[in-house]
């Protein structure tokens, strides 16, 4: 092996090739859950597009050697660190991190596929432009990792996935050769959709080096809001109100029942959710967080989203609202629903499901799956939350009050997941709405996905990565 | 041959498998352009998907018959009517009209392949919603043909190409087998994307049978303008000042060159265009067509675009302005606009291009194809008009006032199509923005696609329909 890490040191530079036994590689072996720790055959940051492409060349002459690519490794699935079996070479790609232009006129950027989201967000912010993807942990994520695996975040509803923020790509292929289409063309029909097969594709397909991205105006207004209402149809109901009246200026819906809240309440006694969680009689209420952004000017914005929430109250579908009235206010609320995974972690161990159904199912879904899991999980507290505007709910189960959260998890996963994804199924949804496959939800793929879409997906892996050299072990069952 | 012929019959019934010679299939057999005439083995109606499904798996045990897929039969290259061979069976998707679902809390539509576009449209307008895509040919092309060939139309700058429409898939695979992905989830990552492998593969890779399409709120106010520029550069600057004033609520920005709507002031004796197409010295103008549309109050939309468009004339970008009292004013612009090519088909045969490059290099590249073409076919008339929102123009030429057309075009379309795709490739543009490949833009393709790209499609192409079945000749070069 050596005389591949020496060629490997020959091309990306001594500095850049780490290797060492114990927790010296801990950073990249062990995912962001800690649930997966792998041992790297090493770790190699290239700093080009080309060197890159001459890693994976490198590689693909190596008999056993596959390449896991990693970007900020805040995956919530495992698919960016390696296995055990230190035959795998972890390209970071943290070193590839130049803004190469951005493209005012055009509404592009063109970065690196190692720039952290945030610093897409802020050279977008700095040209007087919004980069809209947004998602917890933005300070430390990748975009080439974002894109890597279509990620969602909180303005799903009104922007789309990071598949639809992006333009154009370049990738080094499994052959090593450097594919480019950062053309910055908002339509370009030439050909079958290459771009969009390597955006989720969790780096077995290719390897990401840099994105042409979407931008858009920075809006003239916002508002946020928060509203209770008495069942989750209810806040369905008001959601449809909503687009009904703003259409895309409806940026951001959040659902939280009232579990959720409270764990926060628990465990963040700074923060303070704004209306009660429950009504006068006991009754549990869910709560949703509303945010509206607008070119028109703020007092047209705020008339608009009074009235229309003072007619959700009459119509029955809310039964209190909060308006906020600055950017302050708003960021609370926002801390309020991003406190929710964090307080779900103080309080333990927890199995998490991110699942989408269509918005007509969403509360015949919970409540079947609520029922169906009182049989499996006797007691266990329903952590229900998520982006409700897109389908899409966090739908996490906590061992009952007092119980013990390891033993719990693991006497209880396997049982819960096939609960909640049989009851997802019988309503036409999907195991992974914005999380992706990685290794965690591999089991689920072979099960669950039809087969003739895994039958072509394995044909597409095989037409393009016939050696398994790019990231074997995930995405795709054996 | 008969006795694939009978078994198709067997399939679909006896009066849905149409034979004959001479000109008993010419619409089938002719495209819309009438550039390509083919001969077909027969033209075999399914209506259902399973007996799509079964009239692929009977072709494919036939050796030497592919099968092309056809919708409305209104493609611009030619890539859904059959080639002379008479070993092709054109599968009309015609009898596939159903609407399956419309599900208005999920803002979803699930409809058959061979329903025309018109026809999506009302069917959301009737659950108040509005299914956005629109194009000219939308009274007869068919949504599958929209998007096999992932049309574009007049308001992708707010809604995108029908790719960016469509949420999940129903598609026979060229091994005939179902495949549905009629979900109506917003998110779904659970592996690779074949939806977007599928839309605007031209019928090479599988037939889509169904489509669940999304839907959005009616607008509550629209507005309509017409403005004129001195220059290109002056009408994307316009669009800039406008995008920032609208963001989403700008929903189409089309662009005319001065020669274009000559041509439709000939023609279209009964359409008047709104603004003079010259200044006082005689310098001919930019005309563009502007659509706004809002889900707040008529009043607030229009008075914010009088008093954009008044600072943008103070800007310098625009030299006059019209602005729409009502939808019938409205739709005369647009009838305008529609007419270009109407007026191009009356004028004579003429030379096609649908280009796009990014819109901070469209002024530039317009005057540079200008000066390029001015050597290579002197005296030509540049009939440039298009969406200019989306970098998207259609760059055509007219023979010189009083020359043959028919006589042009045979003699320049070649030189012309090289020197204007060689200036597209220069400003980092693409040679079909929405028409897609066909069979007319293949030896584009195999000059101009980069090496690694088509290598990639081919590995695509070769892994999903190996047997060569589905669509040969178009779309991928030899």
């Amino acid at each position: 092996m050596s005389s591949l890490l020496d060629d490997l040191r020959a091309i990306v530079g001594e500095a850049h090739v780490l290797t060492g036994d114990g927790e010296a590689l801990v950073a990249w072996e062990r995912d962001w859950r800690k649930r997966y720790r792998g041992r790297a055959l090493c770790v190699v940051l290239p700093g080009t597009a080309d060197e890159v492409a001459a890693v994976v060349r490198r590689c693909a002459r190596e008999d056993g050697v596959s390449i896991v690519t990693q970007g900020g490794n805040t995956g919530l699935v495992g698919g960016g660190v390696p296995d055990d079996s230190r035959t795998q070479v972890v390209l970071s790609t943290k070193r590839l991190r130049a803004i190469r232009r951005v493209d005012a006129d055009n509404q592009t950027i063109t970065v690196e596929a190692g720039l952290a989201l945030q610093k897409v967000q802020a050279a977008a912010a700095e040209a007087g432009l919004l980069f809209p993807l947004s998602l917890a942990a933005e300070g430390t994520c990748t975009i080439g990792g974002n894109l890597a695996t279509n990620a969602g975040g909180t303005q799903v509803l009104r922007f789309g996935n990071a598949r639809e923020l992006c333009l154009g790509l370049e990738v080094v292929t499994a052959q090593g050769e450097l594919w480019s289409s950062l053309h910055g063309l908002r339509k370009d029909n030439t050909g079958y959709d290459l771009r969009d097969l390597f955006v989720g594709s969790e780096g077995t397909l290719g390897i990401i080096t840099a994105a042409t991205l979407r931008l858009f105006p920075q809006p003239r207004a916002g508002v946020t809001a928060w509203a209770t209402c008495r069942t989750l149809a209810g806040a369905v109901a008001l959601m449809r109100r909503l687009r009904d009246a703003f259409d895309a200026e409806l940026v951001g819906y959040e659902a939280m029942n009232a579990a959720s809240l409270a764990l926060v309440e628990r465990h963040f006694s700074a923060l303070r959710v704004p209306l009660p969680l429950a009504d006068a009689s006991g009754q549990p209420l869910w709560s949703v967080l509303i945010d509206l952004a607008s070119p028109h000017d703020e007092h047209v914005l705020r008339e608009r989203a009074e009235a229309t929430l003072m007619s959700a109250i009459e119509g029955g579908e809310a039964v209190d609202i909060a308006v906020t009235r600055n950017e302050l206010q708003a960021r609370t609320l926002w801390q309020l629903r991003e406190a929710i995974p964090l307080a779900q972690g103080v309080e333990g161990l927890n199995i998490k499901h991110d699942v989408a159904v269509p918005l007509s199912s969403l509360a015949g879904f919970v409540a079947a799956a609520d029922a169906a899991l009182e049989a499996v999980v006797p007691g266990a507290r329903h952590v229900t939350f998520g982006h409700l505007g897109d389908g899409n709910l966090h739908y996490n189960l906590q061992a009952a009050e007092g119980n013990e959260a390891a033993s719990f998890l693991a006497s209880h996963e396997d049982a819960a997941n096939a609960c909640v994804y049989d009851v997802v199924a019988r309503f036409g949804g999907t195991f992974s709405a914005e999380h992706g496959i990685g290794r965690l939800r591999r089991p689920e793929m072979a099960a669950r996905k039809p087969a003739p879409a895994l039958a072509m997906m394995r044909a597409v892996k095989s037409a393009l990565d016939p050696r398994g050299l790019l990231n074997p072990g995930v995405l795709l069952p054996d």
